[in-house]
C-alpha cells in the first residue's frame, strides 16, 4: 500500500481503537453501502462490537438513539458528494461520534465532513491493494485485531497484497463462463441474484447496481435463507437466477438453495467461491476474501451482459442528467 | 387482552427486563421476520439497546460472537415447526441467551425450545389485540418503557385495544382502492414494493410473501432511501410500483421517491399512512402503529389481486407439497 494511504489508514485505525467503539455504524448508499455488508458480517462473527449497516438517508432520519460519543461511523462515497452520506457524516459528528470516511476525492464534501479521510484509487489501472475494498479490509482486520488479537488477522492483512493476482487469476478463470452468461441471458427481462453471509453484499450490488441501474434489467437480491420462506414460489423452469455459494459459515444456506433451483429452474448460474483460484491465500483466510472475488466475477458477468446487449454499463437515463 | 395471553406476556417481559439485555436479536423467517423489522426500528429509535433482525438460518450459521448470557432472542414461527427458527432458539439457549418465542401453537417445537412462549390468535375471527403483532407491540413498548420510561408508552399500550376498530375502519376506507388495484394490476408480471423506516417490514412482506409466494408475481422490496442509488434506473412509464409513505421519521425518503415515480411511471399506487383513519389513536402515537395498518391494506391489495387473477392466496406449488 502506498505511503499516503498507509498513513491515512494508520490514523483512522488508531482513532477508532482509541474510542470506546460502543457501536460501529456503516453508512453509505447503493454500491458503497453494499461494500460494508461483508464488513458487518466479519465484525459480527469476530467481535462483540454491535455493528449496523444503514443506507445513509435512513441513518440521517432514523437517527439511532445510541449514536453518540463512543460511536464510530464509517462512511463511503466515491465522489464524496452524495448528499445523504455527507449529511450522515455531519449528523454523526454533531452527536459526538467519530466519523471515518472513504472517498476517491480528497477534499470532497464528505472528506471535509468527517474527522478522518481514507483516500482510495479507482479504475482499471489501480493496484488492487489501493482500492476502497482493500483499504476497508485492512481497517476491519485492524479493528478486529485490536479487539480480539489473533495471528491470523496479521496474515489476513499481509494477504491483501496478493489480491491483485487473485483477482486476475479468477477473471481469467471465469472469462468463458462470463461470456456464455452474457450471451445466454441477454434477452432476459429479469434476473434474480441470491446469496448469504459475507457474500450477500456483492449479491445486493449485482442486483441493484449492475442489473437494475446499469443494465435496466429487473432484479432483486434474495437471501438464500429467506428464499424458502416466500420467494421460492416464483421459481419456474424459465426464471433466471444467479446464485453465489460462499465459503463462510452460511454456505449451507446457499447449497440448499442451489439444490432446489436445479430441480425447478433451467436458468441457474452458480458462482462458487470454493472453485476460485486461491493461489497465494492461506486456506483459513479465503473466506474473508471470497466476497471480493465474487464482486470481480459479478462485474465480469455484467461487462459481458453489457457487451452482448449493446448497453454499456456507463449509460444512465436519470442519474447525472437531472435533479431528483 | 385475554388472561392467558396477558400472563404469558407479563412473564416474558419480566424476564427480559430482568436480564442485562446486552443485545436484542429478532429471529424468524419470511413474514414472521418481517414482523420484527418495525420492532427493531422502534428499539433503535427509543433505546440504547443494540438490536438486530436475522433470518433464522443466517443467525444459526453466522452465530454472532456477542450472543451469550445477557442476550435476549425473540423468535416467531406461526406453526412453531419452522426448523431454522427452532434451531435458532436452541442455539440461543445453548449460548446462554434468553429465548422468547411467539407461536400460534402452544407445545410446538419452537415453544418447547424457548424459555418463554407467547401464544397468539389468528384468522379472521381473532380479536386484533390477540394477534401476534399486537402482543409483540405490547412486548416492545414494555421493553422501551422499562428502559426509557415515558407516559406515552403507557398510552401506546392502552391504544392497542383500539386497533381492531382502526383496522376495520381502514379496510372499509381502502376497499375501493384495493379493488381498483386488483383489477388494474392483475396482468402485471412484476410489481415492485417500496418503503422505509418502520414501514419497510410490511413492504418486504408484501414483496416476498404476498406477491412472490402467494401470487407468483415477480417482485422485490426497494428501500426508498436506496432507490436513488441504483434501482431507480429501471423506472419507466410501464413499470409498476406500490409505494408506502410512512408517518415516522423517514417519511421524507418516501416523499422523495413518490415525487420521482410520479414523473416517470404511470403505474404508481401510494399507500399513505397520513391519510389513514386514525380515530381513537392519539396523534403522537400513530407513527408506532402505521406499519400495522399498512399491513392490513397490503393484505387487502393482495386479496383483490388474488380475486381478479383467480389465484387464491392459499395456493402453493412447493411449500407443503414436498421436502426441500
Amino acid at each position: 500500500m502506498n505511503q499516503r494511504h498507509q498513513e491515512q489508514l494508520d490514523s483512522a485505525l488508531k482513532a477508532a481503537l482509541a474510542s470506546e467503539m460502543k457501536q460501529l455504524y456503516f453508512v453509505a448508499c447503493g454500491g458503497s453501502m453494499a461494500l460494508f455488508l461483508p464488513s458487518q458480517y466479519m465484525i459480527d462473527r469476530e467481535t462483540n462490537i454491535p455493528s449496523f449497516v444503514y443506507t445513509a438517508n435512513e441513518f440521517v432520519h432514523r437517527r439511532p438513539k445510541a449514536l453518540g460519543p463512543g460511536s464510530v461511523v464509517i462512511l463511503c462515497s466515491h465522489s464524496g458528494t452524495t448528499p445523504e452520506t455527507v449529511n450522515a457524516a455531519k449528523v454523526a459528528r454533531a452527536q459526538g461520534a467519530l466519523a471515518i470516511a472513504f472517498s476517491n476525492v480528497e477534499g470532497s464534501p464528505l472528506w471535509e465532513a468527517a474527522e478522518y479521510g481514507l483516500h482510495y484509487d479507482w479504475g482499471p489501472e489501480a493496484a488492487a491493494e489501493e482500492l476502497n475494498q482493500a483499504i476497508l479490509a485492512k481497517l476491519i482486520f485492524g479493528i478486529i485485531q485490536g479487539k480480539e488479537p489473533d495471528e491470523k488477522f496479521d496474515r489476513a492483512i499481509a494477504a491483501i497484497s496478493k489480491l491483485g493476482e487473485v483477482f486476475a487469476d479468477n477473471k481469467a478463470k471465469y472469462a468463458v463462463v462470463a461470456r456464455t452468461f452474457g450471451s445466454a441471458y441477454k434477452r432476459e427481462p429479469l434476473i434474480y441474484a441470491m446469496g448469504s453471509g459475507s457474500c450477500y453484499g456483492p449479491t445486493y450490488a449485482f442486483a441493484a447496481c449492475l442489473l437494475q441501474e446499469m443494465q435496466w434489467i429487473h432484479s432483486g437480491a434474495i437471501h438464500t435463507g429467506e428464499f424458502f420462506h416466500g420467494p421460492f414460489e416464483i421459481t419456474d423452469y424459465d426464471v433466471p437466477f444467479v446464485l453465489v455459494k460462499g465459503i463462510d459459515e452460511t454456505r449451507p444456506l446457499d447449497e440448499r438453495a442451489e439444490a432446489f433451483l436445479h430441480r425447478f429452474s433451467d436458468r441457474v448460474v452458480t458462482i462458487d467461491a470454493a472453485e476460485f483460484d486461491w493461489t497465494g491465500i492461506d486456506e483459513d483466510l479465503q473466506k474473508y476474501f471470497a466476497h471480493l472475488v465474487v464482486g470481480v466475477v459479478f462485474r465480469q458477468f455484467a461487462d459481458e451482459l453489457a457487451e452482448h446487449r449493446g448497453h454499456p454499463l456507463s449509460v444512465r437515463r436519470y442519474m447525472w442528467k437531472m435533479e431528483y
